[in-house]
């Protein structure tokens, strides 16, 4: 099982790097520029997370994640005429990181001893706040909080984790059931666009 | 005295939270995007403080913040038509609550061991970076640092607090008399257009 | 030697100070924005590497930092016609500052008991944060990612600091080839226009 959701880890990373390299390289930043960029994309949730929890940021702790956003630089380097074209497997990894990252968010804040609706809240931050400093960095509004169901999805993935617990479901499982539900949301939201209404302004 | 004092602090929360959702529906996000900056305007300041001063954030220790958050929401949505007649309600509300924050910003940083210059520095945070976190995420230049006095009233309040302990006031006198002064300079740099000169630039 | 290493830090935070300020005049942020926008570029960078340590933020310990980011703005208000002509002093400072920034970060890191890798990653965040939050504050996209050897000069730095590890040279030895290590950089780099390949966009 380790195994898997190590796997499913560096995925999400890869991906989470991935968006925010080549976000940055429409901006013409340089090779270093983009890969900062990338780390801040893949790491940047759980480091906030990690923060506020008052938790060493989980990448201090081995290397792995900086290694696998130096990869994604790589691979957009190499593959740059063909990465347009995968866009939609960049899509399917993206959702199977944000998953579990969500979870990885909810598990560890109950570890340090919070109630419920913290772990929720930093269950979404750890999914979304990544996105949300790359696009701050690349100067653009947040576009987690303006396209499909991003953000949401998380809160959703949190209370999903929570209903679980409340049927005294093993957590395993209860982990599994809601990384799951994140994905699946994602995908929906985003095949049939669903999204969540615009708050009109005032004029 | 507790009543009073959290009832400023809920009314301040309310009024940074509208200041932050009226501002993200004035740049389409949705609503859960404008609920997000309306929470990181009104905890954003006393998150940075708590981290700085590595306490852990004040709005994970109880869910009023976040709930307050949400009714500002629920609010903005029901009375959209009408909330621009309200700007002088909001107006009064935000000033009271800058009073406050700074305070609170000031007096926890004491608790904590720091030496008063400290205190002021964190309670200006307390008081001013929530709205320059809302202008950075709907990619605004921060308003706080071009209008009327703001920031510096903050620090005006923590310097009015220094001033008392030097009287040796009683703490809950000098809290009072601290938090009116930042809410009577507001009121009155907005009324008088008070503000600091701009710094000219080189050409 | 302490006296010199102070002297450096104080000249590279008046330096970087002078760098927020002058970009936040050209904003028309006001003299106590322009101040704001000079201290968090002067102390950011060491700012976020002490919060990842979970150390307290070394501008909390002493006033000076804040001091010197005064005298700064002093300086700009005082001549701002003259200024222009400075450029290359300033610049020769700004140099200055980011080979000891860098160190400082290296150092303190490996004190706090974290890996080699890691202390260069706080050495590059030391060196290089405060100019991305600076232009994060004045809303344009960070330069350091786009212009010359600046960030990557500071990677050079901490890995010049374990080379001479790896040569069992003295730390304090160690210390001023790398600060002098990342000074040379940045002068060859803007020299020469030495600059990292920008990474091309997908069209």
């Amino acid at each position: 099982m380790i195994d898997f959701i190590t796997f499913c880890d560096y995925t999400g990373t890869f991906a989470f790097a991935i968006s925010g390299i080549r976000l940055a390289s429409a901006k013409q930043f340089d090779w270093f520029g983009a890969y900062v960029v990338g780390i801040v994309t893949a790491v940047g949730g759980g480091t906030v997370r990690d923060i506020l929890l008052n938790a060493t940021p989980f990448w201090m702790e081995q290397p792995s994640y900086l290694i696998v956003s130096g990869l994604a630089l790589l691979f957009v380097i190499a593959f740059r005429k063909y990465v347009i074209r995968l866009n939609n497997t960049f899509f399917i990894f993206d959702a199977i990181g944000l998953g579990l990252f969500v979870i990885v968010g909810v598990v560890k804040t109950l570890d340090y001893g919070f109630p419920m609706w913290v772990a929720i809240v930093m269950g979404t931050i750890t999914g979304s706040f990544g996105g949300m400093m790359r696009d701050i960095l690349i100067n653009e509004e947040p576009l987690i909080f303006r396209k499909d169901i991003y953000a949401l999805a998380c809160v959703f993935g949190g209370v999903a984790y929570y209903g679980c617990t409340l049927l005294s479901l093993p957590s395993a499982l209860a982990q599994f059931i809601s990384a799951v539900s994140v994905f699946i949301i994602r995908i929906l939201a985003v095949k049939y666009h669903i999204s969540v209404p615009v708050l009109k302004g005032e004029e």
